[in-house]
């Protein structure tokens, strides 16, 4: 599946914004100063923790719990496997088992406490590694790996026995890995290949094999790290221990749930400040994938769409299949980064440059067109009736002599190109294999990315197999789509990187003014009335039309005095819904007259619908604006989450809307606004004017902070409608619901 | 790409209504019954011509015009091809020279004129293929090929020139394959291949090239025709030969322009009619595709979007990459129609099966949950604590031996599964061996599609080329997304084919009594008033307000009493856009004293704005329905096509509309619904009625049937908004705008 999942990234390298109340900066609460706290307003971490697993990775000795040489025990073909791996990468291996003499002629110990010394690494092949990570605190081994399934992929019971594990493994001070996995971790690396490597997350073992495979097409791997259940150590610490390998050009995921969003959040800060690239599978696009995801690795998989904005905010990168995996990771893990955004399609066939070109420019690429002097390069070996303009039309023929390598360098010597895409839709030895080594040599020499999309079905091809494949440096892919999704991904990264600033970086340490006056208004366990809850608003200082709540037809007139008439009137209480469907909206009100039959008929209505009052709100009546929706819900896995979308009953049908998870700069903010399929509205159509975006940001940011400084006490924010007015002239919230927890 | 584009299919079978006016059958015209009339209303033809091709593909004596066996030249490797080709079928080759006596040992001929007797193909290979074509008549040559090129594809002159050799070849009687074309009909095709076969229909030669290779994978095929320029034989006119062919499987298409969108239209007709898949990849999803596309083969692109679903309607599957063809025409070629919709995955790995069940879900392919007892079943071979309820997770180890073959047997047993999935995410050979040979052993003994994803990126391991490669029951492929995309296709072109109705068998032949009435309201190259735009539609028995044109104010007071209080009041006139927006309309009017200043106001904003008006429009006021749009529009290749979409600003900035090219039935006029994104609206949202839907379809077919009749002399036809009342009680055309050419 293609169309980069990746999303739009701002150019925008204004320094984020995420405090963005009106009100003066707060003094730093328990009297710490601000810039060396590092939990945010809402006690949560705002840096990652990166674990030194280098001995869990490159462990000098290995002890094999429950190490067997016996025929035909699962366990003997894992002792052979560690045995072999220990003898290749010169690792001391002890067996442990309570009853036998020795494992394959190595003495055995009985126990983890016989261990001699320094012990970096224990694999557990026990059915219930508790006990013994229980008993490796004293035999100071500082990583675990356990193999026995049968916990929180199993249900609730196997969920408790994890924690304890878990626990165990906290107590002893042992770094965990498992329960469910495997011995990914140490298979038989190629030592012989050069350039940046992909390192390899996956909580299943089993799909990350064609990662490694890559192996066998010249791509070298750094790292398997295969989660499982992640008691302890989590993919995330993963991802922030690559991220600081030299070794590592790019980190393949394969992810079936995320143990916790905020922890993912900090790793994938952390690879997005070293420029890192992260590529993810990640596992629930259905609510049946999600299902069958937690049944096999017992994780939450959290709200698809919240999953997806995160990893965007992020830069993480996301893919759907495996091939995809392979092909963006090994494109980003070793391409340099990109010296213009410009992609070339040369080809040797009109058809093939019309087709590419066409799924380039939807995949998102810019195709520039090239310069009437390079036009006029490129003719002096390409016959003039051929199209040389973007895409090059080679015509063949000037490919399969030595014209082929003055066409290469005269395009990557364009400063507009900084990438070049061949597709040899079908391979014809007398042009194509003279074409690919060209390329193959043309790549040596430049900086610039050189792609070749080899279309042929078959694969055997010596071209394609001794020629491409032995090169580091042409990127070659099998289909044109994951050619394309990947360049994108690789354009998107650098243009991502260069802009990032890290949104934890500024993220609120301490509350503002506005919270004390916020946190008087909360209701534990109830909704708030629309008063109290446009209150809430006021608080953290966005706008809300002049009103008054009354209890009397004679202070609802007099109010209406004061507000300025036309007015709105509205019933208000703690737990009413759907207002205007029960009639108990009544707008335009012009007189004292009116306003004091609405009071009237309110009443009534309420009094008949057996609604219990606080009163009726006399609202200022404000028009002649974009209606949108700004709110907060809370996510399993990540917490609190902004969404804004566009509001009124059409769009409340079409659900156009973006969410973001905190913390989060201005630059997401408006790029939320870009998301939105009817975003046109803001801009004003039918001759209306353009919308106030800025203030629009600003209450999606005052929300933001209201959200890190609530909490888990406020459930659930809605404002709907909030006006957006003309530009220059603000956003008012006409309406808000407020549930606090 | 994935995401099947083939879009949702209608598996209603009542039987497709096109003329859907409520007058009476209308008489013949001409004299002539209306059954065998072969014309539509509008004169276009209703069934595809199917040229006779059998000669052009297997020729017995062929002319090869311009043969060579000079050194350099590249007529000599064409000539030298062609007779490689002529022996291996055992054809006559006449090499036809002006000058040379005999080229590779063959007696040359001066001129065609000389051919002795019946001469099946000629090749022209002469740079001006005009003169040639013009002598074959004579030499009662059946077929050309013209592979010059500097025809369509190089602009104005060139496509005089094209236009005068398709002249040339219909005065002579011979059919013309290119020019722009090249020798692909008569490559080597593998006979030793057995089941059904792909036909190959390309515009560009090259992007064939992937496809033909199937053949090395061990996939049949029996055509390859190379269009070219298309001067005479199209896209169309193989797509209805080959549908006839019963060898032929699947239709793969690599189409950069339609010729004729009629004859394509009728191309997918026959193709649905027999059953025959009809695969395309067509170039022009973005503006630059199409355009290069258009300066390659010099055609027309046509809209996008029309195109698009022109396709849906008549059941072609249009794919993106040209890995996607070949995995889709090879799959809908070679499997048997399914029994059931249901899909199981089976893998070695309960993380590939949450994965590729997530994905296969959201392809929309249905994995039944398997029942209580087939459950119980797979657990005598599978361990308890793996999930078998779909996907099945066997745990590798019983795919290893004997209880494979039964696993593999119970799944294909269940009456509920059509379709089985097995991804092979990583060989690991002791398992998958062995699974790979039981999957193919089991594809042998059943009807239903086994699949297999070989997922490493390899492809080089035994298992893969010798087993699956080996098997023509086992549809095997590469990546899960091709493989979904392509289960997905089979599945839905079975759905399509089992509820199809021919809509031309169905379209109007004879003009309705509407006709007439309508045809009296036209006036050439002018917009019509809202009134008569509305009468138009009155016509075709749609409804509108009642309203009266009056040209004072106190016959706008008389209006108003006849239509009823309260009314609306517009400005009325030949070339008014925008009424609202420059305050030409006011609604809600309850008096006469309101209708008079309206009068005033509206007729002197009209002198103001200098809008001539022909009077004042004094309707009723329709309210609480939904507002929708239909329209009529042309296209450049297709003609008339009708659109409905959600009416309003919100939804004119969304563009939410579906189009449909006529003829089609009442089928395809509520699947146009179904394809809404707010949809939903008219279901009843926030307690509305639900809308009147018949009525709605009613009135996308009224105007279809209006644009058939009406033709090339509607040039454009807008129903903005189209007011949708609740449930039985009908739509109003509240405005309308029309065109006439």
């Amino acid at each position: 599946m293609l169309g980069s999942t990746h999303g739009t990234l701002t150019t925008d390298s204004r320094r984020a914004r995420v405090i963005a109340c009106g009100e003066p900066p707060a003094p730093a609460v328990h009297g710490r100063p601000a810039d060396v706290d590092d939990l945010d307003v809402g006690g949560r971490p705002l840096y990652a923790a990166v674990p030194d697993l280098d001995r869990l990775f490159r462990p000098e000795s290995v002890a094999v719990v429950g190490a067997s040489d016996a025929d035909g025990r699962p366990n003997t073909g894992i002792t052979r496997q560690l045995l072999a791996w220990a003898e290749r990468v010169g690792a001391r291996l002890h067996p442990v088992h309570p009853t036998r003499a020795s494992v394959f002629g190595i003495p055995c110990l009985p126990s983890v406490a016989e261990l001699p010394g320094q012990v970096d690494l224990a694999v557990l092949l026990v059915a219930d590694p508790l006990p013994v990570v229980e008993e490796l605190a004293e035999a100071k081994v500082r990583f675990a790996v356990a193999f026995a399934s049968g916990f929180a992929e199993t249900g609730a019971a196997g969920a408790a026995a994890q924690a304890r594990l878990a626990d165990a493994a906290a107590r002893s001070g042992v770094r965990l890995l498992g329960p469910n996995t495997n011995l990914n971790a140490f298979e038989h690396f190629r030592d012989d290949l050069e350039g940046p490597a992909i390192a390899l997350i996956t909580q299943s073992g089993h799909q990350g094999r064609p990662v490694f495979a890559l192996q066998e097409l010249g791509i070298r791997l750094s790292h398997w790290a295969p989660t499982g259940n992640e008691a302890d150590l989590e993919s995330a610490d993963f991802i922030s221990y690559f991220a600081e390998r030299p070794e590592v050009g790019a980190i393949a995921c394969y992810v079936e749930g995320l143990k916790d969003g905020r922890s993912f959040l900090l790793a994938a800060d952390r690879a997005a400040r070293r420029g890192v690239p992260v590529v993810a599978v990640k596992v629930g696009r259905t609510e049946t994938g999600a299902r069958t995801a937690a049944s096999h690795t017992g994780k939450l998989t959290g709200s698809d769409a919240v999953v997806d904005a995160a990893m965007r905010q992020f830069g993480v990168i996301r893919v759907d299949g495996l091939d995809e995996l392979q092909d963006t990771a090994a494109l980003l893990a070793r391409a340099r980064a990109p010296l213009a955004d410009g992609v070339v399609v040369c080809s040797i066939s009109g058809g093939t440059g019309a087709h590419v070109a066409d799924l380039a420019t939807r995949a998102g690429l810019r195709l520039p067109v090239l310069s009437e002097a390079k036009q006029a390069e490129l003719h002096q070996w390409i016959p003039e009736y051929l199209s040389v303009a973007n895409p090059v039309d080679n015509g063949g023929h000037p490919v399969g002599d030595e014209r082929g390598r003055k066409i290469i360098d005269a395009i990557l010597d364009d400063p507009a190109v900084g990438v070049l895409i061949c597709p040899v839709t079908g391979p014809f030895p007398p042009l194509s294999d003279r074409l690919v080594q060209d390329l193959v040599d043309a790549a040596e020499r430049t900086d610039k990315l050189v792609c070749v999309v080899w279309g042929s079905p078959v694969g055997t091809e010596p071209a394609y197999r001794e020629v491409l494949l032995g090169s580091s440096r042409v990127a070659t892919f099998r289909t044109v789509g994951n050619c394309l999704a990947a360049v994108r991904a690789h354009l998107d990264h650098h243009r991502f990187v260069r802009a990032y600033r890290s949104p934890f970086d500024e993220a609120p340490r301490t509350t503002s003014p506005s919270f004390r006056k916020a946190r008087a208004l909360m209701r534990p366990g109830e909704q708030l009335s629309e008063h109290a809850a446009k209150q809430l608003l006021r608080a953290y200082g966005i706008r809300v039309p002049r009103e008054q709540l009354v209890t009397s037809a004679a202070a609802a007139v007099r109010a209406a005095g004061l507000v300025g008439y036309p007015v709105v009137m509205k019933a208000s209480g703690a737990r009413i819904a759907h207002k205007t469907e029960l009639g108990l909206v009544k707008i335009g009100l012009t007189s004292a007259s009116q306003v004091r039959d609405a009071y009237r008929e309110l009443t009534e209505i309420a009094r008949y619908e057996d609604v219990p009052l606080d009163g009726v709100l006399v609202c200022q009546m404000v028009e002649r604006g974009v209606e949108m929706v700004v709110g907060v819900t809370h996510d399993d896995l990540f917490g609190p989450t902004v969404t804004v979308g566009l509001g009124g009953v059409l769009v409340e049908v079409l659900r156009d809307t973006a969410v973001r998870v905190p913390p989060f700069g201005e630059d997401q903010a408006r790029t939320m606004l870009t998301e939105l399929r009817g975003r046109a509205l803001l801009d004003g159509v039918r001759g209306r004017p353009p919308a106030d975006v800025d203030a629009l940001v600003e209450v999606v940011l005052r929300v933001q902070r209201m959200a890190l400084e609530l909490g888990g006490e406020l459930a659930e924010l809605d404002i709907n409608p909030l006006l957006v007015l003309p530009q220059g002239q603000g956003a008012v919230a006409l309406d808000a619901l407020a549930v606090c927890r």
